[in-house]
């Protein structure tokens, strides 16, 4: 068993080409020895952005705090904290927190382990 | 891609021997084609608890809002809003709400789907 909150989780800039104003924490990892899928958490400051990008693994968010902009191929979602969204494998997406925002939009992101 | 929030998703009493004034929302499941786990919510009111037990899967957890213990078999945890906690498969554990709160604890309560 095993408790933390995020301000105990180092806070890194992940090296995501295409990626602006965006941190990362892994509170849940496989080091804790959950063993499928892990938590991490997103920070998207205004103006910043994810890249728009897919990959062969899902994502099941939860949007902690803040609001931003789930971008789809041909589509988006407002998404504001409170939030849950599902990204399936190979569906192009990207998370955005338009400039005009005063608040970072902090998002939990779960996936496999594998693709940690 | 699903976008959705709990005002949104039905809440039904899981039919859990033990457990007492909890409720259950599953805003992400296999429904919506999520491949490996899924994002369930339980809402704690005060004086309600999960059963104390234990399952051959585990529980990735996030506080959204409220407080209230993680117990173990010889140890327990305060657990409060924004707080993350892991559950391995095997651990018996229980979530508490005490008495003495005045606001329902609700958490996200991450299971591979085999066991939703």
């Amino acid at each position: 068993m095993f408790v933390t909150s995020l301000d105990k989780v180092e806070k890194s800039t992940p090296p995501m080409p295409g990626a602006r104003g965006v941190t990362k924490q892994v509170p849940i990892s496989a080091g804790e020895g959950t063993p499928n899928f892990c938590f991490r958490v997103f920070t998207i400051e205004p103006g910043g952005n994810t890249p728009f990008h897919s990959h062969p693994f899902e994502h099941l968010n939860y949007v902690i705090s803040g609001k931003g902009l789930l971008m789809a191929e041909n589509s988006q979602y407002a998404i504001q904290s409170g939030d849950f969204a599902l990204v399936l494998p190979g569906e192009k997406h990207q998370y955005r927190n338009p400039s005009g925002n005063c608040e970072a939009m902090v998002i939990i992101c779960a996936v496999p382990n594998d693709y940690e």
